[in-house]
């Protein structure tokens, strides 16, 4: 089958990757969308030891299933996060967290750049009909971006800056504004800020966000810049939760994390069924982030595409 | 009046120490007994450009209140922190984290290292005649030490992680184990290990924690290594919780803080009556931590032996 193949840090389409056998429990899923993500750009720069085909924001339908022959056909989004089952946090139910996951195109398993991938049965979550594809296929960057609420509570008039206006900035801030919370979004480049000012959220400058002003910071910038605008503006006792990884270590004084009593929150994956009800419920539409799209057989130009500045969400057709 | 000075890092006692004038809505307190923090060591390392008398941990009793003369008499321990009071944070309620704030002997207001200090009214609790001296003096570091347990629930069965037993760690670890969580605490000296022991507490040493393993790891060391080892024993979706400062910036790999979704909790002071609780029902006893007990006098002697490696608490009595 054709797909996108990752190899030292090099992409390039193939079309004679075999095509995967769905093993016990699991799916083959005919992809019909993919979406590029931060993660895809920074793997072709070593960010994981992944080899293989890239890609882990899908639609599909499903082909075959050979445990469960009455699902073929359904229309589907993935889970990506394939836990063992047995180990201690699986069995604490933090399949996310388990130390020997697969990672659907990250990490130990094909992706969606390609014809078809597998993965279990218990990680396609049905699509209703009236939910386009080109919505749908945000289910999972909008679970990760849903994901700060389910960790910290995010109150109506609280203050809240959101550093970061990118494929992700975009969708944590309608996450955010739906709250009732104060919202301002630190946005760099002209599309951003009028993608925010059209869905009635406010942006600032990069110079104006107010020192130890907000209750709550998110960084979804992943530039160390941005990490120390955000960590700047957290109120004492507030918390600084953290979307983005980082493409070195940064250096961080402890001390005053202490006597300033601020909350660093890593936040990654999110419950992809939230995602989904927002989706069904139309609470927030994110069509207008999408900047291209492009056929599987032009995958290696969406990613390029999708490493521009500024870019927004970039797409492939991975059945045409 | 007698105290200990600190001025450009070093220390000495001086006896021409103007004695304290209490401002409106203060009382002048007659120290009795004050506590040798490492906050106090740390200010003789530079760590705060605080010039004036050290010492935050005290019982005194109050020697005059014009504002209020019925309380003159009463013993009383004391709320280290003095907020604005018109402050966006003092409004809020979290005057502790008042930006303009003065700390007893940390900063802005003359400390306990002396015979009289002055605080405001409300910042004095009472204490029942039945409260020792020597078990009350503990109270404001036992409030920091059950601060953890207002940021963080911590549950029977959680596995829980105490790295440090100097002596915040002990007062730390004596809070934790109240809550039936399995702890165990990462102890050097064998005199931290026999305390530990005699409380029922496990220690283990520095090679035996398990790598992600623990719900809560508390860092209560202070060192790099102390953090480091701290970092790697918290398991994916855990809190890393931090109650010593750090003389230096630490490197540290947000990556992998967002990758395992760890959440780092800074956490300074406590509630000063949920640590006098504690204490009236006899909860826990702090006397055997007490090393040594040290005439004003001879402050700068106790402050040297405080300085001693695996030294625990070490008293002024600030009447003799």
């Amino acid at each position: 089958m054709q797909a996108l193949w990752l190899e030292n840090r090099q992409i390039r389409l193939r079309s004679d990757v075999p095509k995967p056998l769905p093993g016990p429990g699991e799916a083959l899923v005919r992809v019909r969308l993919a979406g590029v993500c931060a993660t895809d750009l920074a793997l072709t720069r070593g960010y994981l030891p992944f080899r293989g085909v890239p890609g882990h924001e899908l639609v599909g339908v499903i082909a075959a299933a050979p445990d469960a022959p009455g699902r073929v056909g359904e229309r589907v989004v993935g889970e990506i996060n394939l836990g063992c089952g047995v180990c201690f946090a699986c069995r604490a139910g933090r399949r996310r967290h388990c130390e020997r996951r697969e990672a659907l195109g990250i990490r130990g398993r094909d992706g969606a750049f390609a014809e078809y991938l597998t993965l279990p049965l218990a990680n396609l979550h049905a699509l209703i009909d009236a939910l386009p594809d080109e919505v749908a296929v945000f289910s999972e960057p909008l679970a990760a971006a849903l994901r700060v609420r389910a960790q910290r509570p995010v109150l109506p008039r609280e203050r809240v800056l959101l550093v970061g206006a990118g494929r992700l900035g975009q969708l944590v801030a309608r996450t955010l504004a739906l709250t009732g919370c104060r919202l301002e979004v630190v946005a760099r480049h002209a599309r951003q800020r009028e993608l925010l000012a059209a869905a009635g959220i406010a942006w600032i400058g990069e110079e104006d966000p107010g020192e130890q002003a907000y209750d709550l910071v998110v960084e979804a910038s992943g530039s160390p810049a941005g990490f120390a605008l955000a960590r700047r503006a957290v109120r004492p006792g507030g918390t600084l939760a953290l979307k983005s990884t980082y493409p070195e270590e940064v250096s961080l004084d402890l001390s005053a994390l202490v006597v300033d009593e601020v909350t660093l929150l890593g936040s990654r994956c999110g419950d992809l069924e939230s995602a989904l009800e927002l989706l069904r419920l139309g609470r927030l539409d994110p069509r207008p982030l999408i900047d291209a799209r492009y056929p599987l057989s032009e995958a290696p130009a969406a990613l390029a595409h999708a490493a521009r500045p500024g870019a927004l969400k970039i797409l492939v057709d991975c059945e045409s």
